[in-house]
This record gives C-alpha cells, structure tokens and sequence, in this order.
C-alpha cells in the first residue's frame, strides 16, 4: 500500500477508533464516527465539546486513530499516530457541519456543544496478513 | 448492565483492540483476538513474544481494552483501563494454549515465540445510546 492507497482505505470505512491518555497515564479507546474530511495528513471529526474526549485532548494532544476492515479473506487493520487539535472556530465549524448534524447538535452550527476534532498524523501502521507496513507522514 | 453482564459482553466479541502508550508517550492501538480465558477482573491474551507490544508493554504496563458490537438498532462498546502483564512462565502459557495454535506458534506451547498477555482492569466505561456507565473494577 502506498499513502494514497493508506487514506483511500480510511476514508472507506464507517468508524474510526480513537484513543487518547488520561491525566494517569492511561490510554482510553473510544469508537468515533467516519471522519468528516480528509485534507492531505489532516483527518478530521465532529463532536460534542462537552465530552470527555475534549478534556482529555486539551491536556494531552498525542491520539491514536485505528480504522479496520475485516474481509472474508484477510483483515486489514491501519493504526495512525499524531496530534489532536481542538477546534472551535466557526469556520471549521462551517467547513465540517453536515445536513442533518442537528439531530447531535440542537442549536445548528454555531452550537457551543458542536466542535471539530483536527487530528494530524505523523506516523501509520497498515498491518494485513501478519505482516507491518510503517508510513512516515 | 452490571459487572457480570459487562464481562459476558466482551467474552461474546471475536476481536478485541488494545491501546498502550509507546515511548514517545504516544497511544497505540492494536487488533488482537478474542480473550482466551476471563478470569474475575483479569482477561488473558495469547501474543508473539517479538511483537512490538510486548516491547511497548514492558517499558509501560499502562493498557486499554475495547470491545464493540454494532446491532441493527444500538451501538455498544465497553473501554476498560488497566494494567497489562506479559506472562511467559510455562504454567501460564500451558493454560492459555488452545489446540490450533500451532498455526501461530510453530514450536507449540514451549515455543519461546509464544506468550500471555495478562489485562488487569481496574475501570471500565459502558456505552450504548449516547449514554456512558462508568464502572470501578
């Protein structure tokens, strides 16, 4: 896989899991939906600013995104690590919200529960067939 | 759901993700079979001993473990934080061995290249339905 192959894959599948760390050290998963956009190394997420997520993010930035398929034949799985940017500028936020977002956010775009997650990747791991591909980003 | 549910949820999953934090402080996370054997609040993995988790791990013991079910109708993932030992003492590793593994582990159960992975947990966060149940373990 080379690195437009390593996104095309991401950008095909419907959940991404994240993972970030605790004020003890710990790493936390947690399932998000599909990124937003994808923007060269930038992936993008929508979320609420009251969760957890963005308190943790806001004392640490390093995160984990993991996206996989498992086909009838082999697994694919790709795990990236970078930073997360939190933002709350309203032209982000334009640029992200979709129709039907106010189903999560009551208050349409310019909610104060509704957030961007700007997540920049640094490093990639595509594993299939028990073997690891490192991409540098 | 109570504890007991909780641990029949994440035995009835076939792929578990484990999160660690590697030495640049960064999250990984990782696919890994299902557990072999959930003992009270600790759950045991079969892994290679030359894979980088084990490295990650023994610098820091500090882990996540995610299971999911997407149903037609609710999305369900538990996220449990804990600790995370790797075990390659005959007696461990003759406990988790399973009949196949030979597949994986081509020395069988002495095979230096195969060891348990054990998951202490000590919190572990429920979600279904927007709603998240926090449990101290």
């Amino acid at each position: 896989m080379d690195k437009n192959q390593l996104f095309k894959f991401i950008s095909e599948q419907k959940t991404a899991f994240v993972a970030l760390v605790d004020e003890q050290g710990y790493p936390v998963i947690r399932a998000m939906l599909a990124p937003r956009k994808i923007d060269g190394n930038a992936v993008y997420f929508s979320t609420n600013t009251s969760s957890n997520k963005i308190k943790h993010f806001t004392g640490n930035n390093k995160a984990c995104v993991y996206f996989y398929n498992r086909g009838r034949f082999k697994y694919q799985g790709v795990s990236i690590t970078g930073e997360m940017e939190i933002c709350t500028d309203q032209p982000t936020k334009d640029m992200i919200w979709k129709f039907g977002d106010k189903l999560f956010y009551k208050q349409g775009v310019t909610d104060p529960d509704y957030c961007v997650l700007k997540f920049t990747a640094k490093k990639a791991e595509y594993y299939c067939d028990f073997k690891i591909q490192t991409f540098e980003l």
